[in-house]
């Protein structure tokens, strides 16, 4: 007999997920601060100040596009026929992680010449990574996956490997540099591309040859 | 005949807590400060800037996880088949005093010094736990609720009952010690998990006994 | 033979109108101003800050209410099945006047001594009223209406006027005294919940009768 | 044999999208400054201030209205029944440019005397645009189209390309009036009214010749 209490169903976290992604994506935009000058202001002032928002534009786009990818893999590959109560704690916590995104942006786009800055983002991204791994692995060793994802389970957790792998990496990097420390993460979205795109061809082929 | 003014379908209400619980639970980022200072600030300065935001981040993740924990119990044990023009009133205050939480919370973050902050953070989650109590007691002694929920309706009444008495201790222990009483409120996802746990146990005993 | 783009569908509208209506609720709290105080701020002034924010609280409640009762009616009344291209920039002008119910609030929170901000806040609420009014008039005048809302269309219609003559009301009012012209609006929850219930009551009285 | 991680469904993009719009459409309100005064302010000091505030509630109401625009476009002509990997990118580019909105818009808002802040609000609008016009180009070609929109795909294509015009024009304007330059947009609403009359109209008249 099964207890409902403890097989929870998982469209429930599904919807507050949606909301919680959607809000944090576009709460980055009061990241990029608007300007408190006086009317008077000399134009050459003003524009002055609008190019030096450059680097807040730019983590806003990082951010959202990092949010965006984070948003695809919890619903292109998180198929989860139910969950239990641990599985529910791992994935408040990840989505505590998401929400949190906003703030460290925001760091990163004022501070991005020092380094605690790019040290906190870059771990806000990999306690990201890490709990969006625990929540496919507990999910496969638990058997919660529904039938298609379990065949391609090995693949798709490979592919969860990439964020913590980079956010590790970025940490590394700055060390030595900053800046280029934070910009590395433009490159999930490529492998992740990429990595689908290597995988459906080497499907496709083995259909192929079969 | 029944009156479908008076006879309220309880998914519409579902819906907004839906969003004001993910959106509540986003903004508490907002209560996390951003600095604001020049950009030629000492690196040493900018630290322990941002190494004095730690309460804001302790307060946030508490304050992430009790959302969390009252958006559960809003979905888990609240199965509520119909509705009326007083139990949508006591969800529209319920609704209202969780989005006030990323206020309280903004306060005990800047000013968890002061007894005052901690004292309407306390209230807040008093009236919160009191709001929900009323919710399921109402609906219970209305017969609202749907079959499998009338059954454990003692057993999920008892743990409504945990967070007001939480809420009622952490105010008591406010005049002695302020910080200790906001992280009194810890406890109440552990005792919500344990409790589930040893009730999950005892159902599952009681199965294999009968 | 019916053309899709005149004859919109009205879920999609409802899908958005939910949305801003939770958002804006939630935004509301914005309006509560932390303070910005040095930590090392006496007690003494630090509650006497928290004390001068109870008008912002009180208009926080009381806006909640006010959103809360709109949405409410957005829904249990507005039964309308189809749309058409002037229904729907009815529809968004509506929302336009919820939307920036936050910055109303928070004006009168701030600086209800001002017959300025009040005039604002009273014109925000008459904008409301006369927009919800025509949506149900326009839907009825054009036969938009689900069978069982046309019955009762003229109740509905009557008790759509409350909205606008209390804030017509209001205005007045604020010309003498512009603290209690805003809290004449508490009596909108008062009224609607009466009235509802005076119906209710007479409905059952006639099929009793009948 | 199609793979179903490169035909993503389109239902998911379109809840984000959803929850984007609404947000943004509601966070505008945070570009109408709240003043910051003392409560002893001079009420004729206040009204002043008050009064500044037109522009800002003027491009309130301009970026509500487009926001409403480009919302109703995404979804009524928006009907593409499967994705790929570069429609969802170029999807999430559009929403990207439509959570900006309101950054862009407090700009003008409170300063729209200087020209670059007039470029930026147009330039935001032109990505749009062009963003949105290749969703629709791209969904077309690809044959992702419905089979009703695929009749009418050429009369939405040329609607589509309103607001890619209609900003460029707005962009040559800019350099010579400012003010101008932004009400523009004010015809988009208008053009697109219109548009769809006029094919009402024609799309009547055929079939009555039929």
């Amino acid at each position: 007999m099964t207890d409902s209490t403890l097989n929870l169903p998982t469209n429930r976290i599904e919807t507050l997920a949606d909301g919680i992604f959607a809000i944090a994506m576009t709460l980055l935009v009061l990241g990029i601060s608007v300007p408190n000058l006086p009317s008077s202001t000399d134009p050459q002032v003003f524009n002055a100040y609008i190019f030096s928002l450059i680097p807040e534009i730019l983590v806003y786009i990082l951010s959202f596009i990092l949010l965006a990818v984070f948003w695809l893999n919890h619903h292109v590959f998180f198929v989860i026929k139910k969950s239990d109560i641990t599985l529910l704690w791992i994935n408040i916590f990840f989505l505590m992680s998401i929400a949190i995104v906003p703030f460290t942006t925001s760091l990163i786009g004022k501070y991005g010449q020092f380094h605690l800055s790019v040290l906190i983002f870059d771990l806000n991204m990999l306690i990201i990574g890490i709990l969006f791994y625990s929540i496919f692995a507990y999910a496969k060793r638990h058997d919660f996956l529904v039938g298609s994802a379990q065949k391609k389970s090995a693949s798709i957790q490979r592919s969860n490997l990439i964020l913590p792998i980079l956010a590790g990496v970025a940490i590394i990097i700055s060390f030595f540099n900053s800046k280029w420390s934070v910009f590395i993460f433009f490159l999930l979205p490529i492998t992740f591309t990429l990595y689908n795109f290597a995988r459906h061809l080497f499907v496709r082929n083995k259909d192929h040859g079969g």
